[in-house]
């Protein structure tokens, strides 16, 4: 199943799941149309089917295996192919996505080897033990997902914008200090992150030992469809980027240190993952332009493209105007 | 004007305002009683005062200066002695407080020197050059907050169990891209901030290069009041630290090589911040045990206090059971 978000004619987020190649199921309309062909009016059937799916994906995953069940109903009932059924379809070229979830907390690990080596020889080092001996993650900000075609904007504070090419987990159920093989239960499924990075400033606080917080904070693209895992082989994702049409980089998910299981496993040690929560894998071998020796300009426009998932496209935006910037403090040692 | 959150009889999380040295007012049921005074049916009363003051400060901070203005009216309700007004008063000791905000995000920033240099000598270095260029900053886990009194969790990972005293500003109308003088208006109060880090942990993954994650998200306390800035001399803030109600150090506000104002300011550069968001001023010079060296114990209990604030207390929980951990990778080079 692919399920997505869109933003309704109201203004509102909507679930949607991908029904064929030209169009996509608005959830809770056929959820309703589904009911009323039931024989429920339409104020009970719209009433139960925007409690069943509200336009929040982390409170819809919140009904846990329901959500599913409740998903497939609506699948079947499309597929089938009912009188009135079609009113719930759009095209998908006139939907705007939306980033498909709404996390509360978002981290982003470090899990490919390849990515860490070139990095850190750009910066002119080798990888920190660490990351051999743990998973490490940073948090970003879950309130600047960006969904399928928004534009990226430029904070005023950077001159070196950068795209990076991970894979986006999205929790399901959540959990507590789970081990692999229930992370793996805990999971709704799999999306398509690029993790914006403003490199000048994001070189500049990680000397600082914290973060990165301004280097990425600005932007995350998410989409346009989550992907739930039997429809998918987790270690053969192929990981393709294009800029302006050029394809830049490829990898394959297999080349991750630290398998998906294991990062939402590390994730919940000591702490609940809650429904709709965002995982994301770190960056593939070759998939950011540090890696590469190039930047993006204002108007690129990066496509990041899994097998399986479909391809997430964003264009960058204009320069921002600078308001205000710290100015340095003298040390008193 | 002192703001807080409380559980109610009915286990949702409700407003609160201090009142007086022993009473606490709980604030929608004060709204419902002056509504009803005025002529209002309880119902009526009770809708209005649900809409002004849901549980989520973050959704009653979105109202923007209306909110202060509706909260002054209850304060001068109460205060005025009304016939039935006492309904609305609750002993604090009688109150469970629950943290005070309810964030979308946390940042927490590194602003006081003296801290940074004892905690780098520490673990034998000296400042990084960022830290005099930049406010740096991480962000924390904003669903794994805890309210005065709460049993701080002790993850299985950690043998390193510490606290830091900081300051958390909470953010009202929010803002993106303000300058300090802007910022200063764009915040609500402040409340005192426990960063419980586990240091093992945190130690081996800000090596790491990101975070640090797991070294701080399973708690951070907060509370027990947010003080609108009216009632504050920001610069001059007391912050001392007791351990099992011996005193571990004292500190002042003063010393932040970046002032409040700048943190929100550059908190807020290239991205918007909401209502109800905590950013943390960093843990003060001596405010934790890693720079004093000594580390908690099970069932110690922490006490920070802050002039004008109040005390925020805390118990350290027992360790718990390990259940996975991640075994070490093999460096392919």
């Amino acid at each position: 199943m692919k399920i997505g978000r869109i933003r309704g004619a109201d203004g509102s987020a909507r679930l949607a799941l991908a029904h064929d190649d030209r169009n996509l199921v608005d959830v809770r309309t056929a959820e309703t149309l589904r009911r009323m062909r039931a024989g429920a009016s339409q104020d009970a059937a719209d009433r139960v089917a925007a409690a069943l799916f509200p336009g929040s994906l982390a409170a819809a995953a919140a009904s846990g295996p329901m959500l599913m069940e409740a998903l497939a109903e609506v699948r079947e009932f499309v597929a089938a192919g009912a009188a009135g059924a079609e009113e719930a379809l759009l095209p998908a070229g006139e939907a705007r996505f939306l980033a498909p979830t709404d996390p509360r907390v978002m981290r982003d690990f470090m899990s490919f080897e390849k990515h860490i080596i070139n990095a850190t020889r750009r910066l002119g080092g080798q990888p920190p033990e660490t990351v051999y001996r743990l998973p490490v993650s940073y948090k970003g900000n879950p309130t600047t997902l960006l969904g399928q075609d928004d534009v990226v904007p430029w904070p005023s504070y950077t001159e070196r914008m950068d795209y990076e090419m991970e894979l986006g987990f999205v929790v399901g159920r959540g959990g507590r200090d789970l081990t692999p093989e229930e992370a793996v239960n805990a999971l709704l499924g799999v999306t398509i992150f690029n993790d914006f990075s403003a490199r000048d400033i994001q070189k500049e606080e990680m000397g600082g030992m914290l973060g990165p917080a301004k280097g990425k904070d600005f932007a995350t693209g998410l989409g346009p469809w989550i992907v739930t895992l039997d429809e998918l082989d987790l270690a053969n994702l192929s990981m393709t980027v294009r800029v302006n049409g050029e394809e830049r980089s490829n990898g394959v998910s297999g080349e991750m240190m630290w398998s998906p299981a294991e990062l939402v496993a590390w994730a919940s040690a000591g702490e609940q993952l809650h429904p709709g929560d965002l995982i994301g894998s770190g960056t593939v071998g070759e998939g950011c332009g540090l890696e590469l020796g190039f930047f993006l300009g204002p108007g690129d426009t990066v496509e990041l493209e899994v097998g399986g998932i479909g391809v997430l496209r964003n264009t960058i935006g204009q320069p921002e105007p600078r308001r205000w910037y710290p100015s340095p403090r003298q040390p008193s040692l």
